[in-house]
């Protein structure tokens, strides 16, 4: 076994530069590649629709994209094919996240008359048509089907379509289905990479059916799929995306009351995920650094992804502070996807965190209670998007508008003010609109 | 004086490709040459920063970036060049913008507890920076000054930049240091188009001060600021933004019982904004339409900006329907930056509607109080943005978290699910960060 060597930097050392470049995340690679790889993708579909994204899905996925229907046979094949155990902890996970979500839709806002007679708010409207994402991987992120395609339901998106990429051998994981039926979807479609991004961004007539084309994408994936979504948004009339998806991010702040078992723990979970993660440890104490290092050591012997966890580590880094409120400042910088506060006072040092995606507060609030079942969706912003992006919530899936209305009294008040300040802005047709409901 | 030839459109008559091509925004002009100018600019400030940001306002703006600080001195100079009803008209405006946005502020929910002992919420932090443009034009347009500093401020953000062009012999207009007044602001910079935009996101070091890097950039602009912004947003690492920005658009439904006259005044209100906005009226009866534009035909005789209302009016679309449901229905699919709703029903009509940036509700809303004065932002998603996208709201400014605790025994309840479903998606590292928590 070789030794782990974590980067370890002494945060006071550095000056505002060095600081910089202590978080800075490593550039992806062959950025360039992807991107040629990705619109010459796009191009064909916008060209040859549901025939280009057939022959990519079977050139890139291996199979030709497959609707999947969640019919009640399909669903007790897949019970059948799973340990019953199972079965009740994806029940759990589901009702977990569709009550969070339905206790935390915004809310119209009341009426606000700011002038007698003027009154105005703020409603929200489900969008029309969701194309949600659920990466396939070295194994089905069924999780990742919960935490979107759950959310969308509680708005109340009536289209939402699911793609996933196929297994290996063209299948869908039985848990996959089950996710589905628990998020009540119709049907999820076999595809993945940038040609089911492609597909939902133009839809798609495909020889199982039609994947229309959708107002806003979800999800996580590879660097094909992250760059597909960029594209996608950037097309003029194309569809909004909900944020950059990159590698996944854990930062752990702890103090010297932390267990170190339990923090090496959460920091070779990010690890695992895949060689890209992002792993860091912000700690006051050099001692407990060193018990946390010890322990990563220890339980990454028996690790089953030992490997990918390994290159993860590679890039991770150990920073010492003065004290939690540097930790959190540090923390602040660095806008973490996933956040976990290892400390005595842990609840207290919520209120300095302001960029994170998921704050998990204290020892007992372990990362993967989150990444699976206690409500909050797992999907987040990643590579510093924290800093003014929020995770996947039911508001992801509306949209707000303002509505205003105004009485005869209100416009004869407000009319005359808001007429005045349109001449001095030169535009006197708007001070006309004005003048026609306040002038008798 | 030419008569008006607006296009008039039949919505029965259309089959699916004709309603989609009836509603298309006009494709923009030389968006490669805008791409051009707009990247060369970046890649310069990239180089050489502040120099070379004082070398494209001088050559663009004719002058060099400018602070202006917001003294007691300038304010008393600012409402001395202006009538008192000016000056008191600003400040009804900002004072109606700061209490509907107060009203509307998110607020952090309850915690949500799924399972025993496991409880998340959703909090809102105020981002770090902002960086706001405030575009000029033909005239000074401090009223975005005020839809958009209020706002952050009310976010409680503690940055806010706000850049703005010079007018064209290098000064200031005093509404807009009346304004910056108003909004609070301790200065404002001179400098407008790409290079003001390139500024807020590299951060420059410039004759009068620091304009420092911005976490988001914020506000309306011409081609060059719209791309400029779809720049910024696209650099690893690079500041978000607020929305796409795009030519203005107003949609009318109106209804019979609709006053012509109105109808027709809000009509020429948009058209005046530039020869770009867009103009649509969607009605249920061909007389109200006739009688309609033959009022436009009529104001439009007397008004300055004539010239550019006609050539806005040249697209403009006046759009027959057999109902109002079908009326909201072709709204929907255009996604109007403004609609207004003159009907005899307008706030039960108010329902159907999906998608649109601010709603003006019957014949005393006129969109220019929204504009100016009634409280929301005015500033709102253009291009059909508004199927997935609101305004500017104080949540613009600020970004939610979860935070989820966990107590023991909620460790030991949820654990063993999470851990199950670990193990069932390949994540033993996951599955035992969740083991160590609920295995005694
Ligand atoms: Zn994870
Ligand atoms: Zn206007």
């Amino acid at each position: 076994m070789t030794t782990l060597d974590i980067k370890r930097i002494d945060w006071a050392s550095l000056d505002g530069q060095g600081r910089f470049d202590a978080l800075a995340r490593p550039s992806r690679r062959s950025e360039r590649d992807v991107q040629d790889v990705v619109s010459g993708i796009f191009e064909q579909v916008a060209l040859s629709g549901g025939l280009a994204v057939t022959q990519f899905a079977e050139r890139i996925d291996g199979f030709k994209p497959r609707r999947i229907a969640i019919t009640p046979e399909a669903v007790a094949a897949a019970r059948d094919a799973l340990p019953p155990a199972d079965t009740r902890a994806l029940r759990v996970a589901a009702e977990n996240v569709r009550v969070f979500h339905q206790a935390t839709k915004p809310e119209d806002t009341a009426f606000v008359e700011t002038t007698p007679g003027v009154k105005s708010k703020l409603v929200w409207r489900p969008i029309g048509a969701a194309g949600i994402y659920v990466p396939g991987g070295t194994a089905p992120l069924f999780s990742s089907l919960l935490m979107q395609a759950i959310p969308a339901e509680v708005a109340g998106v009536t289209t939402r379509v699911v793609v996933t990429p196929p297994a290996k051998d063209g299948s869908v994981h039985p848990a996959m289905i089950l996710a589905a039926a628990e998020a009540n979807l119709d049907a999820i479609w076999l595809i993945g990479g940038a040609q089911a991004i492609a597909a939902l961004t133009y839809g798609a007539v495909l020889d199982d059916g039609e994947i229309p084309a959708c107002d806003k994408l979800f999800g996580p994936g590879n660097a094909y799929v992250a760059e597909a979504k960029r594209y996608a948004a950037a097309l003029p009339n194309g569809p909004s995306v909900d944020m950059p998806a990159g590698p996944s991010e854990l930062l752990v702040i702890a103090d010297r009351f932390c267990d170190p078992e339990i923090a090496a723990a959460d920091l070779l979970s990010q690890a695992e995920h895949d060689a890209d993660a992002q792993v860091i440890l912000v700690c006051e104490r050099a001692a407990t650094i060193d018990a946390i290092l010890a322990e990563v050591e220890e339980q990454l012997t028996t690790l089953p992804r030992a490997d990918i966890a390994r290159a993860s580590l590679s890039e991770a880094r150990a920073i010492l502070v003065s004290d939690m409120a540097e930790a959190c400042a540090v923390s602040n910088l660095y806008g973490p996807e996933h956040l976990a506060i290892q400390a005595e006072d842990a609840e207290a040092l919520v209120a300095s965190i302001r960029a994170a995606g998921a704050v998990f507060v204290g020892r007992w609030a372990a990362e993967t209670l989150g990444d699976y079942a206690a409500g909050p969706s797992h999907v987040l912003p990643t590579d510093g998007g924290a800093r003014t992006l929020g995770g996947i919530t039911t508001a992801s899936f509306m949209t707000s508008m303002s509505v205003q209305t105004v009485t005869e009294a209100g416009a004869e008040r407000l009319g005359p003010i808001a007429a005045r300040l349109a001449r001095l802005e030169g535009l006197e047709a708007h001070a006309r609109a004005a003048d026609l409901r306040s002038v008798a």
